[in-house]
């Protein structure tokens, strides 16, 4: 292995990269009542607006929220789209369902929403005509984006998914041709645990990779070497080494 | 500022992460011939792997499309795709678009298709029951985590997004239940552009972050203070900046 195979990225900086996707997580528990610098949420949303576009669109916007009132509006929109969730749930796992911690609404610095402006490039929407949902998927590679700057800074993020979308649209005055997208607890955190809350409480296991490896076709066999390289691999392998 | 504000990640580590975003891009014309370690790709999954999903669904698969004449029939695909978008754009932009190099199916050393399986956790929807496009969103971070990893290792990525997304399925024997997300084109290259291609043509202008960036509801004024820390930071001061 060379010691500088990334075009400016050695084997450090590299691993940084990959430590911040192992070590990332989905926060809901562990937010601190700390405010957050101004200069490090700028850097998260230049992270974000990074993210790549679809025809070079940037259908992104961020919305913060940190009005105290507010955000307890939006917690009640969670905690009322939870009860309808929840019958969805196997008979046997509502019992563990409810006792998921899951959003920091309220006890996070702030809140963002980030939103999809669905016309923004309407007169050229190059790459959209055969999927015009690209525009809804480039707005999630800015999520992600923001998300892994984020733990890179030390900074705590959790994604609040069980909300009922036209309420939230009506809470927050987001036009029709707008879609909100992510809407994100941020804040300084006490820590990020280990592995994933889900994991971690049983709801769920990390499937196995070499599993999910298709050759050529859907369900298609092959790939042997690469099967085999990913089964050496794992996580504590790639960049969680203890740094030199 | 602290030396070390990221749980892990100090100045190095941090702009590291930055740097992967700032410097990643949508490649289509610089791919080489050389062919991609199974080791290096490995770790790419990995990464992908470990993106968020709702409910731990872990929704994605992997298909690896090496053979030369399946890459002829995806390019065909997407050559029949282009001219059906064309229309779509202003009159005064097509001579552009049809300048523009968008893919580099056949020239680069693979292709990914990164799928999303609608059902795999259809009895337990944990985040789904008012939002079930989640599962789309978590394959999309899984794409970027693939992306901004490949960035690191010095390894070209590639999105089409101008094909038939029913023809593709057909072609790769996606079954009805499974949604194509990304199909992405993977690679050695002989250098990443310093800028993104669409800006470097012409096609779009980054947009100015501040103009993006609302407060308390959409369209809503304020967040005068970290506007203001926006408008001081650029890629350049962040991550680009060369390592002591």
């Amino acid at each position: 292995m060379t010691a500088n195979n990334g075009d400016g990225f050695d084997q450090v900086a590299r691993d940084a990269v990959y430590r911040a996707m192992f070590t990332r997580r989905d926060v809901r528990s562990h937010f601190l009542p700390d405010p957050l610098d101004d200069d490090v949420l700028a850097r998260l949303l230049l992270a974000a607006h990074h993210a790549p576009s679809v025809g070079f669109m940037q259908p992104w916007n961020f919305i913060v929220i940190r009005d105290a009132e507010r955000r307890r509006h939006v917690r009640d929109l969670f905690l009322a789209a939870r009860e309808q969730e929840l019958p969805a749930m196997e008979a046997d796992r509502q019992a563990l369902y409810r006792k998921l911690k899951l959003e920091g609404i309220c006890e996070s610095a702030l809140n963002i929403c980030i939103t999809c402006d669905r016309q923004r490039s309407h007169n050229s929407p190059l790459g959209r005509w055969h999927n015009p949902e690209m525009d809804l998927y480039s707005t999630v590679c800015a999520v992600q984006n923001f998300w892994l700057a984020a733990r890179a800074e030390g900074v705590g993020v959790g994604w609040v998914s069980i909300i009922e979308a036209q309420a939230l649209k009506s809470l927050l005055s987001i036009p029709e041709h707008v879609t909100p997208i992510a809407y994100l607890c941020v804040g300084r955190v006490s820590e990020f645990a280990a592995r994933p809350d889900l994991e971690t409480h049983g709801w769920g296991q990390r499937l196995p990779l070499p599993e999910l490896i298709m050759s050529e076709t859907f369900s298609g066999q092959g790939e042997a070497l690469l099967k085999t390289s990913v089964s050496r691999l794992n996580a504590a392998s790639v960049g969680l080494a203890p740094k030199p």
